[in-house]
């Protein structure tokens, strides 16, 4: 990791597989008279996710010098919540899409009853593993109870919830760049910011890191969401794992329907040039970082 | 307090505004793009439940000699996590109840979207609260973690959300004693016996008091789903704030339905003078406890 050929495909391979092998190990057993429950929360959780979210609070951790093997339970939790609010978001009475990740989506395949339970277990998964005394052994306990009080605001009312209500409020209404913004800063971006900011916290972080990594946070997260946007529109279903011009037909409101492909596509780019230059005092060490902002805005250039 | 003249109604409203009054501090404005879902979970935080499980959490920290009013925060989180249970509870998918505690439930005063986003946002409020500074400043960290993983098994997969699992799908079947008590003991005990091993530990319980609480909390959460389902058939509508012989009509596995209504009397009493039986050791200054076990069962008998 000491050159610039920093190989991503094989750095998230291998991240995402330890991830996996932690979400495997502490997931409830598929047993007992609540089996389908559990069935279903395993269904979303292991369709395919790239393990993002989770992947940069490793590395973040390890940006500012931590150990991210002591905080994999962590990272986990993470990829449980963000795999809740895909279940909660893909109900029919919210975004309606049956299908996700390329297999049908968690009410699909099961029912709405058990997969608004599955989210809800989803959520209360995520707090276990931060509270795991597996890792709680491993970490300063004032930094873990940080770090989780800033997930849990972020994924709040004045965070994820607020964000996918006031989405779900603007669908065919006439929006403003201003409203925009608000809905992708609480519905995508404060989780991702959280995910790096928790990391480089349980990492033992240093204010000016954790400002610089905020702002890189902040900014990766507007891009991914810019770009996820775009990829609904210029988007393969293959490789998405979901039905292209969903926004369109739901008249969501996005980036593309305010500002057209063109100049969303400069704003995504815009966005995660500043996400990496908040890298920079960083160096070298950000190299993983550094290229998972450039992969997230290759997904559309 | 040192007389046996205790006086629990009394006991009850105060402590119940000592809670509503976290709940209204903590809770967020009521303002922005988002208001409407903080508005909605407000609706059903605020539709006059008796804060029994907060008050539980309270009390019980008092009676292992802690300081219950260092610790509003976490009892304000735990009433948090029982009205977001009641809301996912009431959706039409769900139980489909249109009533509770005497007003619409919350997807009819606002919508189903509506209803499961205030839902989730009030289970990530519960963890804001129970990591917010102005606790962990009160509170020995080792013990506010280990609180936080009692309450989040509690209400995980393999707790609260896998009895309402198991309670949703033997609806209209023929059931048994065991998968009965399974369902209670997790849709209902659960939190309840977490509720009060929580307060427990942050007053700084033994091993001993805790075996204790323990053995009382579970007991007193089987008298009280017990009474729950008399309810459901004995109660009165107006005082219940929801409409009786609902899980009657939807062929609910109840203790009525298996017992009939003397000998599922005659359990509750049981299971009441067990958790009294259990708050041996406290002497005196369980008063409160015991008087709230006395409660539960009253409210039938």
């Amino acid at each position: 990791m000491g050159s610039n050929k920093f190989n991503l495909e094989s750095y998230l391979k291998e991240r995402g597989k330890k991830v996996e092998e932690i979400l495997e190990k502490y997931f409830p057993k598929e047993e007992g008279y609540g089996k389908r429950v559990i069935s279903a929360g395993k269904y979303s959780l292991f369709a395919g996710g790239k393990r993002i979210r989770p992947i940069l609070c490793l590395a973040s951790c390890e940006v500012v010098g931590g150990d991210w093997r002591k905080i994999l339970l962590f990272a986990a939790g993470i990829e449980c919540i963000h795999t809740y609010s895909l279940i909660h978001d893909d109900l029919p009475c919210m975004d309606d899409d049956d299908f996700r990740r390329g297999k049908p989506s968690c009410h699909k395949a099961f029912d709405e009853a058990t997969a608004i339970l599955a989210g809800d277990g989803l959520q209360a998964l995520a707090f276990q593993f931060f509270t795991h005394p597996d890792l709680v052994r491993n970490v300063k306990k004032t930094k873990l109870l940080k770090a989780i009080y800033i997930i849990s605001k972020a994924i709040g009312f004045e965070g994820m919830v607020g964000g996918q209500m006031v989405d779900l409020l603007m669908e065919g209404k006439k929006g403003n760049p201003r409203i925009l913004k608000w809905i992708h800063l609480n519905k995508t971006v404060r989780l991702i910011e959280a995910s790096v900011l928790s990391g480089a916290i349980l990492g033992g972080a240093k204010a000016k890191e954790l400002k610089a990594l905020s702002s890189y946070g902040k900014n990766l997260g507007f891009a991914f969401q810019i770009v996820d946007d775009l990829l609904d529109i210029l988007g393969d279903e293959k490789k998405l794992g979901k039905k292209t011009f969903s926004d369109v037909k739901k008249q969501k409101l996005t980036y593309p329907s305010l500002f057209g492909i063109e100049k969303t596509k400069e704003l995504a780019k815009r966005y995660t040039e500043k996400a990496i230059s908040a890298l920079q005092p960083f160096e070298k060490s950000a190299l993983p970082l550094k290229a998972i902002a450039e992969f997230v805005l290759y997904r559309v250039h």
